[in-house]
């Protein structure tokens, strides 16, 4: 893609715009989206500008190639009317979706532009809470009679224009109730006269419109589907999630918790502003000082023991390194499995004992190492050496228990453990890290007499 | 799916273990996976020995259902015997996978067990190297000679027993090349008689055996597809990758990312044995040991100036911590920004400056709230305050570029940038803030007299 991007670039510079828009056209959406992200911003907006003109409906499929960050920057950097067209394209979850993250002003102008029915449909979904089935799902679903037989099945797929895509085609009874599943290859498999009835499976998965998309995804993967019927509390057919949208849910949540285990909110990306990421970022680093503060108030009820032996500081942030970080693998392990279901609460005696003989092993052959160091550098000092052994030894035992308890703990009692955990975790393994060293240290230099 | 483990939990303790596995025998293998879990390993491998001799295909379909690490538990624990069983049902691309990771002696006496020709295709499919589209395809891929006409396809489609998923037919020609694709319902959108070739379409995406999954897993999300045909070296049709197994991948790769992150390597999980996890933890703990040390060199260098005023040790970890900090925030959006191809190398003047803004409004926020409490416990020492606010934006500022350039950089070079980029940068911040701020408060003590 980057020589398409070149070439665009190049005819752009030159004015040849429809040119360049000729060349794009021939593309797939996805390597439109592709050439769009090389472009510089100002470029990315004349392009698509162009292209919503010369083809509304490359345009629509390209800007929901574009990742939705990516996205909505493009739709309020183009006019309404522009903005306008190309949600009319786009399939009616994404529109929601879009119309939700824009400007308010904007939002309203745009539903305004909309026909009645379709702006009715519109907030039909939006009516649903973020982040749930009703909210991803496509309400358009296609729906065939249980009355009709096989035969007048395949013709009215024959007849039906366009819909998402087709592999499993749900069954309702007269009220709309979804009652079966039938796949296209099944009723080729059977005669034509047979009803449908009798060829479609009634055991079939749907999802209710609030289940929480996370929950939703777990369901088509773990049954291997390609879509998934949506009902309401009636058991009325509603809509259908496809795959290609869970795929978007899964990667979406992986990030989500990739980010709040960083203590960033999945909304800070390189395309928000300066002062965004400011105000996104900063109360949770103001949390974590407040906190690395709190820790070290042990450090200065020990101010007399590092007045004298002032080696003793070099280890400090040793100490509180090494429980971070063994603190950090034990919670990224048990958050992601969390995620998974991979664990349950019921196997935390396993993993409690398990984590207490990895953590003493670990802290052990640390402790040791870092012992004789510290032995060393203190001038043969043999109270900094032990005292810096003890101290690693508990630490990084106790912060692989609590690395893996704290996020366990959280989860039961219905906290997302891949916000809260950290910082939890950082400020309990500082304590103990300087804790343990510094009452060491102390009690050493006070019985050897330093 | 509580109350059913409960019940087979209790039936089993009554050893009623025909009822329990007719119990199970009513639940889709999803569902029995996650009553399996919810057992104690040795009830586990008790049930899953009675379901193989009750029903191999099930207990087949169940194990893939299981997740691969607790898979290949399970398949370790039954004899040679039921793991050949089992196995011999599971899917060729999963039995591959499944076959690679069992112990050499294990899979050695699986393969002698199979049929020559099922034990060639295994081996046909461990040629490819792991993590490669050749590995996780499946290579019994049906396919339609282009010479046939739509009914011609369709009666061969109707006579076919089984096949995975159908979504895309793909056709090739007498050499079997891939040369298109035409979907079951373009077929019955057609007059019987036209022929494939001028049905099909010849635009199509396909990928090569040795591109590596995560970029297979690109593609498909790239442009929603539900399968993705796999082509040797002379774009011969050799399988089929579909869309569960993206999504597996995608799973698979997130969880990578998160574990490389907090230095955890993404074979460890709570199933591995105590003695697995220290190997592959202690490895990284100790590189971090050497690091941390090589760190806390620069406080030796002022060990001095910590004599002079013991107070400064106090906030030793906290200006470490808070470089670990907002250098983490940086790094975790930069390396998920890669792997989700959003960022790209030629945005670097862009991002560079946008962290540089970031870094200096909350080093600054930071800086003064930091330094007002240095103030203070320092007992109304302005060297202190002043060196602690000034260390605090200087790390805060080069962290978060840091944080940022790192995991850039090695990306194209190459590198991994989960795996690596924690390490560097965690020594750099500390370094950086160790020197800062002694540096800043040897000056002002000298300067002012201490």
């Amino acid at each position: 893609m980057r020589g398409v991007a070149r070439s665009v670039r190049h005819l752009l510079r030159h004015g040849a715009y429809n040119k360049a828009i000729r060349v794009l056209q021939k593309l797939h959406s996805g390597d439109i989206a592709q050439v769009i992200m090389e472009l510089k911003p100002p470029e990315q907006v004349r392009v698509f500008s162009f292209l919503v003109r010369e083809n509304q409906e490359l345009a629509a499929e390209t800007i929901t190639d574009l990742g939705f960050e990516q996205a909505i920057l493009m739709l309020t950097s183009l006019t309404v009317q522009d903005t306008s067209s190309i949600l009319q394209e786009v399939e009616i979850d994404d529109r929601a979706a879009f119309i939700s993250d824009l400007p308010k002003e904007l939002s309203d102008q745009i539903l305004e532009n909309m026909s009645l029915e379709e702006s009715v449909q519109v907030q039909g979904l939006l009516q649903y809470e973020k982040e749930t089935a009703g909210r991803i799902m496509t309400p358009n679903v296609f729906a065939l009679e249980e009355n009709l037989s096989v035969n007048e099945a395949i013709q009215t797929i024959q007849k039906k224009d366009e819909f998402e895509m087709v592999f499993y085609l749900y069954i309702v009874d007269d009220h709309g109730h979804l009652v079966g599943v039938v796949s296209l290859r099944q009723l080729l498999m059977n005669n034509p006269r047979t009803p449908l009835k009798t060829v479609m499976s009634s055991e079939m998965i749907s999802v209710s419109t609030d289940m929480d998309q996370e929950e939703v995804a777990n369901q088509v993967a773990l049954y291997d589907l390609l879509a998934i019927p949506v009902v309401d509390y009636a058991n009325k057919l509603v809509g259908i999630i496809t795959v290609d949208d869970v795929i978007d849910v899964i990667k979406e949540e992986a990030t989500e918790d990739i980010l709040h285990l960083a203590g960033v909110e999945a909304d800070d990306t390189f395309n928000s502003t300066t002062r965004n990421s400011v105000t996104k970022r900063l109360p949770w680093l103001g949390l974590n000082l407040a906190l690395a503060l709190i820790a070290a108030t042990v450090v200065y009820l020990y101010r007399e023991t590092i007045a004298s032996l002032p080696t003793l500081a070099v280890f400090l942030p040793v100490v509180a390194g090494m429980g971070g970080n063994s603190g950090t693998q034990a919670l990224a392990l048990t958050v992601r499995s969390l995620a998974l279901r991979e664990v349950r609460w019921k196997n935390i005696r396993k993993i409690f004992t398990k984590e207490l003989l990895v953590g003493l092993s670990n802290g052990m052959v640390l402790g040791l190492l870092s012992g004789g160091v510290g032995y060393i550098w203190s001038g043969r000092n043999l109270s900094v050496g032990v005292a810096l052994a003890g101290a690693m030894l508990c630490t990084i035992l106790l912060s692989g228990v609590l690395g893996t308890l704290i996020p366990m703990i959280l989860n039961r009692v219905g906290i997302d453990p891949a916000v809260s955990s950290g910082i939890f975790l950082h400020t309990l393994t500082d304590i103990i890290g300087f804790f343990s060293f510094l009452g060491l240290a102390a009690f050493f230099l006070g019985a050897l007499g330093g």
